[in-house]
């Protein structure tokens, strides 16, 4: 259903309704702090400085879909990262993530990149079955009882993040199209 | 005093010492918010990825005296971004947070920067004095009680900012280095 929604480079006019779903398309089950955390992780730089290859999906109402905000790394020749992603609730499981994340990777292969890294935190179990069945692999941390490692304080005290790296040689993934556990993740916040 | 303080680019090794700062350097007035959200405003990705033009001033004993974080936007060009500033409490008003500056300005200048923006919080009067005294310009907005223009809402609900730009054409400036306004500020969070 969602296969024909267009993918278009970030613009600054994109904060706005990018930051409302910031509230809007996360359940934080209670915890008022956590949309204020989302938004303090995405300030407006990132519309305006990195928007060349980052990405919003829209829907056939040209309202914001989905969307990818990631960069190449400045000083890491060769490395790009991918800070921040949400797909609206009811377009989870519809692979949008995986498109997204595709194209991502296509962009940052045109520009040199070899490998591709992002965080999660601990307590997003869809992020982490996400990311890995496109091909990430889990840093080695802290061993955590859902089965995959942590770097514990990782983004500062009390901050633990599961950290993600991906090589950009073509590496066999499932049809992540049509996968069931696409999007609905916040790359970096809890 | 400070002036033969070594300045050096930021590592990933900084991350910690530079989050114990957002703590110590900062008076919050009672706002226990405030640190956390610095903390938001830095995550380790700009410690990694933005570390060639960031940098750290040390002290005699090797320990953090200053620092700033900032980058060339991937999507602008000639354009460069100051993101977050500090200064030692004690060692306020001695020129680092203007030695930094200039050195930015003459790597970003080198790099094909024509102009840096950064943005402070309408409450850092020291900050918009410090700005102002380095010939950045404040953007048009709405007019504060402060005899200087905001933003509302700029970097999301609530996260009014100044916004401030300068050419890196030559121009005239005070001898910042001698100023009693330098540093002590932090560029982007209340």
């Amino acid at each position: 259903m969602t296969s024909g929604y267009p993918i278009r480079p970030l613009e600054e006019d994109d904060f706005l309704p990018i930051h409302r779903t910031l509230t809007a398309w996360w359940d934080d089950w209670g915890d008022p702090q956590a949309a204020n955390q989302r938004m303090l992780l995405l300030p407006r730089l990132f519309f305006q400085h990195f928007a060349d290859i980052s990405m919003v999906v829209t829907d056939p109402r040209d309202e914001v879909a989905a969307y990818l905000i990631g960069f190449m790394s400045q000083s890491r020749a060769g490395q790009a990262y991918i800070h921040f992603v949400g797909v609206h609730p009811d377009l989870r499981g519809h692979g949008l993530g995986g498109r997204l994340y595709r194209r991502f990777f296509e962009l940052c292969a045109s520009r040199g990149a070899t490998r591709v890294s992002c965080v999660t935190s601990p307590g997003n179990i869809r992020s982490i079955g996400f990311h890995r069945a496109l091909g990430f692999e889990v840093a080695t941390g802290r061993p955590h009882s859902g089965g995959f490692d942590v770097q514990p304080d990782y983004d500062g005290k009390g901050l633990d993040r599961v950290c993600f790296v991906r090589s950009l040689e073509p590496i066999a993934t499932p049809d992540i199209e049509k996968s069931t556990s696409g999007g609905g993740h916040d790359v970096s916040a809890p």
